[in-house]
């Protein structure tokens, strides 16, 4: 996303009136650089909200006796991302001027990531683009999400704290670095890998972290005994169903935002026509989910229809803006029919997805970014699958080498008793519903 | 709320700069078309968050053993509404240009919905009112809210695929034909009906929509039993709760960004009366109702004080801008009072309103309309009744059409076993809090 | 806040151009306003959301058996604070022109609170500002926020009409009268008293309020036995999780809206600062909570987490512009440690704070108005004392007086049979969660 800071400043150099009419012209000129960190504002703090979605998701989607640990990491997660990706995250994936340790370690506590109070548009940091405050603030709540991503498939047996340091690295390197490939301006960016709000950058990635957890964590206790799946239904639909909702309001600033500029008439149009798709591509997703399932098992099921929605919303990320409408829901009603076929399946595979975020962000990310070559004329299907495959085995790699140390150095796993009788009485001894006995 | 259009691109004409100054006027002149998509896009992800409020009210107040299939209603609805309002009710809406089959059809997966990206002022839609992708978008989310109205009033016995249909046909033709009378510039609007954001056009459309479905469906089993009225509880009145905070929310985009402009400071201060005039009319409807209920009851009903609230903020919608906060107030109040007394009534008639959607949404909002009178000198009272009175029965019978249809076709209520176990597990086969015992 | 309007419209007298190019420059010259009023907008409706927030918490921490009772406090005094802010708060606070009680008086249900319909750049109540309109709603929400903070302390025992007056003595009387001591323009602004957006205005305000009732009213029955603290569990954890998520997200528009300004690239850029070094603080807050509780008591505490996230809300609130992001996360860490230390104690005093309030908003508000002083060069320790000691006098004797007449008139406290059974069927006859059986 950042890299039309360059671009959009270069541009401005060239719009900049004569001398003579300086002093009117600026006061026009800063509008642009107002309105989009009004942007970045807006769609960071409906992307915040997204980590409440995902609470609400995943702790609708878990057991009850899981419930309280899947809070506290969702809260633990997110704080950690936010510490983090600014101590160390935001400085790697932007690199202040150069490519250098000393660029990185420059940002690291240091001067970097906020403007002084009250600075002056000569002094702003990117006078062309927004505020740098406002640009860590949303970019921060991308990395956020991610780790977001991983915590609902390794859910109800993996323990609390390498939990959260593998969030830590996630969200301090390994996000950082692969997002810097394309956003920060790095070589795939250069490659022509077009990937507008992060179907890959972030989905993708939240995705194989996930799956990677998933394989070396192995599945839940009696998830699949003598050939079969045990189904373990969620213990609250309802803020299930809410936590999509969430998500869904939320992506609208994910996608929005990642325009990175309303202070002209285009742009703001274009965050139109994204808001716009984003919606319409997220109740493709569901509708497709709907009737699918309706014609499968004869009965609709309702966490397919969220999941349904929550796969068109990330197969329309990478590019939510060249499609029209119609494109945009039949993006988002495959990224439906993706999630309806691939839960049985991953099932089968024995590889144990709580809340179904493998085949939600990591395939329907795929197939999200394979999708853009069909409305952007910009996009090579080579570039594409390149930079999935790059990606891919950087993240992989990266994760399972993080999982395996944590794995010998502390393990990861709960002990058989603890997962049996519940994480929350077990790491906790707190209930998240204590009153309600179980049925 | 569209008719504005021309007069708005015609005022911009007439302040148009002799040709000297063009440039410079230019850049100034884009900042109204600017801003009120900004508010179009705000305003319409408050109302889409208005879905989420309606799912979570209607959850809370059914039983515990259909709420799961509530929950699938609600992303439902709203996701075929974001569809069919595309492919249909947008352009039958609005249609381009004139009054014609074909201006309907050229639009239908056409290109008359989105901008092209990067539009240039000289090629947007509109330049004197906002960018056609955020008017859509706002628009869509009116039409939802009116789908959304209904399912709350049949919830607990309406079989899923009937209703939906019904909501088709409601969000692409149902609503966008009755909308088009007063905000498609229709006869309605050239008669001098006054609908700020809708307590007609959007909500009593839903209360009569939702009237005749109960109607035609007959209450629930049990629930008037030997000339008294069984209560049935909602099962999770935090959510209900919830609920309302969530449409009240949402309603700040409702009523503010029915002002449809933004760009100026009468507009901007305008939006800000709006937003205050709407909270207190709920807060006036919410006390009301809790006074009430405490006088009648001698203990205070909280769905009552919800379902105030509510009708409250129905109340304020057709003329929350010329009321000063005081008349806002007592607005509101009127609306509180009449769920007090309308709720036991309907249930005296055996109407069944699983929710109170009637009372919220088709009472108070026939007496938002006529309370327009009040503060609006431009009203005329005569036009109001006209407008509700012609819009009730075109709803009613255009309701009625369909859902007698639907009842011949394929039945539209349940088996009574299946009513009596509860939709969720007859129809879907999922439980929303699977492991808590029912007491 | 309101303070800088002087200030802002002296500067923009200042800038105005020569008369030669007074109409362009008009056009210009009106974006502050319009932009400014747009933060209130966006600002008050995130800090409604709050309300919401707090009714979520507050619902999620007490006892299933008190959550309706907890659910209509919650919706009630937001809606009391609404109607009593206006009629008499808001006036009181900032009296037109002149400290005088004609000025009060001549605002009640008068026209000072909303601009004219349509209202010119000529007409408009501070051109130099924002719409009265948007400066209401912003500063309304502030005052509900204070009273929401008082419900929590003294739930599951204070009966609901005698908590409701007091709610509206608070809205109308206290809050605003200690709230123009600062924010007025009073004399603890002209002392050089700092408090950007209220950690002692607003969260000291409803945690001595709160304390003051909690003292007078006593503990739970049960809660304080032979010498120990017994522990009741909240009932419903998830819920407690998304109240904190939505206060979290509310904190943006709490703070950042604080800035009073957004029309120039130093203000918008501040507002940067201010959601970055909100969000910071948070995350520093619930992870010391984390690391804290899991050191004291090798078991993490979900509720200390969430409660140590909001600390670090408060404790920023004083000053969430100046610090780095690094001093930020240290001044929210601090919040959090206080949370995790002070609930205990409170405990050993017998102080019954049902959700933490007192920790949270008094505790970490006075550490956060402490903390001024070591980011904002001008901030005195002495007047921040000073102003800590003169606002907590005057809270805890007004509160004491309305809290002790109240119980004289009509008795504050429910009965012993009644707060066994739990208030929501004793007071209101009605049940959250009517069908889930209690374990």
């Amino acid at each position: 996303m950042k890299f039309t800071k360059t671009t959009a400043a270069a541009a401005l150099l060239l719009a900049l009136p004569s001398a003579g009419f300086a002093q009117e012209a600026e006061a026009v000129d800063t509008l642009p650089f107002i309105l989009t960190t009004v942007l970045f504002l807006m769609g960071g703090f409906l992307v915040f909200w997204m980590a409440a979605g995902f609470a609400m998701l995943e702790a609708g989607l878990v057991r009850s006796k899981n419930v309280t640990m899947q809070l506290i990491k969702n809260v633990a997660l997110f704080s950690l991302a936010s510490i983090f990706y600014y101590l160390i995250g935001y400085n790697l994936m932007y690199p202040l001027g150069t490519w250098s340790i000393e660029g990185v370690l420059s940002g690291v506590w240091g001067p970097g990531v906020l403007e002084a109070v009250g600075v002056t548009a000569d002094a702003a940091d990117d006078i062309g683009y927004a505020s740098t405050g406002s640009d860590f603030f949303f970019q921060l709540m991308f990395c956020a999400a991610t780790a977001s991503i991983v915590s609902g498939t390794v859910a109800e047996r993996v323990k609390l704290w390498p939990f959260l340091i593998f969030t830590v690295i996630l969200t301090s390197i390994i996000y950082p670095l692969q997002a810097s490939w394309k956003w920060g301006g790095g070589f795939l960016d250069e490659a022509g890998f077009l990937d507008f709000a992060g179907s890959t950058v972030v989905h993708s990635v939240g995705g194989w972290a996930a799956l990677t957890g998933a394989l070396i964590l192995g599945p839940r206790i009696g998830k699949y005994k003598d050939g079969r799946t045990v189904p373990m239904p969620g213990s609250n639909l309802t803020l299930a169903t809410l936590g999509t909702f969430i998500l869904w309001l939320g992506w609208f600033g994910f996608n929005g935002g990642s325009q990175l500029a309303m202070g002209t008439v285009g742009d703001v149009a274009d965050v139109s026509r994204i808001f716009s798709n984003t919606n319409t591509a997220a109740a493709g997703g569901a509708i497709a989910a709907l009737i699918l399932t309706q014609i499968l098992y004869k009965k609709p099921d309702l966490t397919m229809v969220l999941n349904g929605a929550l796969a068109g919303l990330v197969s329309i990320t990478a590019e939510p803006l060249t499609p029209s409408l119609g494109a945009a829901t039949l993006i988002g009603m495959v990224g439906g029919v993706i999630v309806v076929f691939a839960v049985p399946f991953l099932d089968k595979l024995k590889i144990d997805d709580v809340v179904g975020a493998i085949p939600v962000h990591l395939l329907a990310g795929i197939w999200g970014t394979i999708a853009v070559c069909f409305t952007n004329g910009d996009a090579s299907l080579g570039t594409q699958l390149y930079a999935i495959v790059v990606v891919g085995i950087f993240t992989v790699v990266a994760s399972a080498v993080v999982w395996f140390i944590l794995k010998a150095v502390m393990g990861i796993r709960v002990t058989e008793e603890d997962e049996i009788n519940g994480l929350d009485m077990a790491e906790l001894g707190m209930e998240a519903y204590p009153e309600f006995s179980k049925g």
